[in-house]
């Protein structure tokens, strides 16, 4: 199967780099005649693109759609919907000074290692750009998704060491990092803004919540829903870490305290985060990814060029200081594509059920 | 693609549940005329079987292997390899007062709601017994990778709050909790000792390195390969969280503190843990795994029966107190088949290398 | 995907030597709570084995299936089914005289250019032994088929030169070669009978019905249901041909008394085959295979060895003259397989259909 | 597995419909640092572009590609390499007559019964259109099999009742319906020019041959070669026949007068068409395609609307009144497809051969 596809019923697969033509999708295994609500996709573009605020990479692109298949009449026709956007802003003179050297914590390295060759304009097919494409493949999956109910929201609880202490859905588009405490978002904005004026970064901690999804759906064994939804989050380039429920708590844990009882009102607790076994359980799905800082800073740093001598590398130009509000729209997104799947494995047999 | 199957070059396809005649696991795209050493599996599965000490399970199994194809005159031929255990310990007359009772944190309620029907012996599908058959896919996957000088070894580093201070490989199997740490390892087998008295368990984190792994193996952008690694480690029933390198911690760095320069000499740190952009930068592999305690506790839980009533559970006979030494081979065999995997992917092009 | 395995919804893989303990096969995707025929299984294994009557190979196996998992109290649990049988006639000896030297349009040469390694015992994993499995997972298939209106069923129309002029569903099973026309079959088996006396054997054309199945199952582009029951019956080792309604005939028609038009009450015709655009369109489906003479004939023939030296061969043993009676429930067993997958597939988005 | 896709290994995923923006194709799998020549995919979609000459439908498109991704500098990175082709020619308003009625012998209902809804502008995604994208993926991959000496080729053998009598692979670009023999050709043409007159249709053979592949490609038990290229070329819309070697005539033959014998210097014959045991054996490849008439002709026919109630329907416009020419190139590509992803197959255990 294509290493740039994703899902086994709902399949996604991308293509494109930062400085090339375009960056596109291909959905496959689309329900027909569904209504597709094309500015609902790009309102979640819009979300994830560059130049939104102040803290943000200033490479502004409008980012807008372009269908090429799978439409007819505004409905679905079950073919491959193919949606592109075309990159804009792709000075590629601004790479020149770092094509013959590796930056540290890139893939600069890893990828010349395995392919010979290496797109050094913005870092090419490895670029955050890639995403896009992900986001406009779970736009779709979760405006199917909404059709039975299920809602997923991602916002950022932990900036550096500032963490959010409380929970507001409803504050998170209102602060430039989609943090889900209104008090904790100007502590990091500060951290934020002052890092970007010395170009450095920091990393931070997205959670995610799906709402409403019923009990049974998932497979066992390889195919659990968790397991698919850490693959999911770790295919995002900056992601570190992936937890489910209390997550890495649940290590320190005795079973008689971690247990998540239930009385016929439902259950006490969720410190499995909603699924059981690979397969959801009925309670609300709860997981975290930790976000590395962004890579390219500007202060000197040691590294190799393509010969294997040392040399010093500062990154020029801004970049996200922190990427975290941008990641929220793609972690959701890729949240969406596993759900759906594992939605439409379990339909895949209801024919056979009385 | 089967929900039962893992990897896209090197396929295992798993069966069996705790309680059926056998666990076996069938092993496609197995390159030919390799020697294949089954003392190595019976190794690896005695490393994983219960019964070992006084810490696991009581329920004692040989774990003997049948291989049913593949091999000729003790080499492999190309085609499927077939290796099956079968169960001997399967007494389920103990399972009966569980029948129509669910057990919290165990997937009793949701596969249930996934399949409406449910193999209440042991947990059937679900139980942890069908990692045996991982285990002997795994045993062979690093088998394979030994020939290309690859070694996997994965240890406890922590248990409830009690964690490893110190890294010595050579006292990781002599000690019953695969600890890394031989002081450490007394208090921890202290703990569980106490808590399988009470019935209780407990969770712990396991970590893993992968040594002598080359620059250039991993697939962007779905399949990088420390999201084949979080799949694969996720896909283990007690999993409930996955790092890499700093993992969580990298959430708090900033970008100047975390990347990892690097001297002609090597890199000077390793926190992205050996993979940037999901490709091996020839750095060494290291990630760690949160481990829940063993659902499977004797204190009273409340819960609900299949007819939605309320009641009270209290699961007899010895379970693990803490699985962690027993997922230990898991952990390497699952990490052994998406490294295999990932070096086949690289070596399908090869071909057109000059 | 492992090259063991077929199907993408409802997969079997499947494994086992003609000289190996077993052969078996593992079906994942396979619905839950569905009562199991195992003597409809069975029933479907007789059909193909050997030994049947005079004019199969007198190789007698009883050919008993055991199941290994899957299975509850006599439903389907959703886990995958592993079902095995034992060989038991496996005198390898007889085949030492061929360890050396490649038969002739058998696969020795090429397997062995492929792998580097033989398993020269009666062919090894290349055997029409291995379609035990296939009948198995086909017979699965069919009976879940059958809950939904569906039937196939497969018979011999021509061997030789000797071509069935009737079609007469009542007898297939009535005579030794599956034929549809009791007349024929006369001719048939005494062609074959003599043919058996010298050691020669000859080839012969197999059609398959599908009655039944409702329009709108397959998926363009690529999984058209007739390219997947091209495949399908491809991947059987004797069949060197496969053609839909007209078929090869349809190459010398006009448009115009070719195309199938239709009534209120129905098609007019059927030269179509029951599938437009690869997708079933309610006519019933009709497709035939051409299946070559049996290799093993005792002839001397002129081959090499495998220093490249020419010598002869006289195959010993008695084999199959014609092989088309015991190819009849292979070809209805891949079959169902495919309409299975294609009404899974249909299925995984209906959960969306109001 | 997306439905649009082809190839485990090498893939393709396609998407677009006659009338909509643009036919695109995604390739993944592509090895890296290759010179691709992007003439040479140009040069393959002349030969299958409408208007080609006084045989072929008028509809006149340049279909010049464009690349959207993958190349930088000429040469491939590894990651997707994405080309799309406008659509120019599309008044759609020739449709209109026939989007309430069923075209006999076309897709429109059995598209409609699995869809919901049907895209009736020129057959929509089940155009013939489609393999725009078809043709660009298979000659990038021939492109590759050059480099390993492999050449593909196919032409007409037969339309309606006239049969080549010779072959001469000079002539088949020099003749307007690619067949390989020029006096038959004449025949040919006559026919087809006399039949666009009329707005009638007439089916056809191709015949493809693969020479210098050497032995040991192909993989058992599913993936044999032979399967593969079946549903290759089953794939494409207008086939209802396949096959390889002798073919349907071998189902008349004796073993004693089929096998395929061989000295040291080579075979004695090639009935079995290059493959034995879905593996290639070092002998050329040959295989054969039966093309049905084209659907698509003026004379009245007989059909239902969308309401179930009896019409005629006379379809306008031009179309090919042979097809056979411009499925020539299609079928190359698709056979390009199947023995590169064999190929990887291959190459993807090498790096553990010695």
């Amino acid at each position: 199967m294509s290493a740039n596809s994703f899902g086994n019923f709902f399949t996604i697969t991308t293509f494109g780099e930062s400085h090339g033509e375009a960056i596109g999708v291909v959905i496959d295994g689309m329900p027909s005649n569904i209504c597709l609500d094309l500015e609902n996709i790009q309102h979640h573009l819009n979300r994830r693109r560059p130049g939104q605020n102040h803290l943000t990479t200033p490479r502004s692109e409008a980012d807008t759609i372009t269908v090429l298949s799978g439409l007819f009449e505004g409905k679905t026709t079950g073919a491959p919907l193919a949606i592109i956007v075309k990159n804009q802003n792709v000075q590629s003179r601004d790479y020149d000074n770092i094509a013959n050297c590796y930056r540290p914590s890139h893939s600069d390295y890893s990828w010349e290692a395995r392919y010979g060759v290496r797109d050094h304009r913005g870092g090419g097919r490895s670029s955050g750009r890639e995403t896009v494409a992900r986001v406009i493949g779970g736009a779709v999956a979760m405006q199917l998704l909404s059709k039975l109910g299920i809602s997923i929201y991602a916002y950022t609880t932990q900036v550096g060491n500032i963490k959010a202490s409380s929970f507001d859905k409803s504050v998170i588009e209102q602060n430039p990092l989609r943090a889900c405490d209104l008090a904790a978002s100007k502590k990091m904005e500060e951290l934020v803004s002052d890092l970007a004026i010395k170009g450095d970064s920091v990393g931070g901690i997205i959670e995610c919540k799906i709402d409403n999804i019923a009990a049974g759906f998932g497979d066992p064994v390889f195919e659990k829903i968790d397991a698919n939804l850490a693959k999911a989050i770790f295919s995002i380039g900056a992601v570190k870490g992936f937890e489910i429920g209390l997550g890495f708590e649940a290590a320190t844990k005795y079973g008689s305290a971690y247990n998540d009882m239930r009385r016929a009102t439902g259950y006490l607790s969720n410190n499995g985060g909603g699924i059981e076994g690979g397969v959801t359980n009925g309670n609300q799905i709860i997981f975290r990814a930790a976000i590395k800082p962004t890579p390219s800073i500007s202060p000197p740093q040691k590294t190799i060029d393509k010969n294997g001598n040392e040399c010093e590398i500062s990154i020029k130009g801004r970049h996200d200081p922190c990427i975290c509000p941008r990641v929220v729209p793609v972690i959701e997104s890729m949240s969406g594509l596993v759900i759906l799947n594992a939605i439409m494995s379990y339909s895949s047999t209801s024919i056979f059920k009385k």
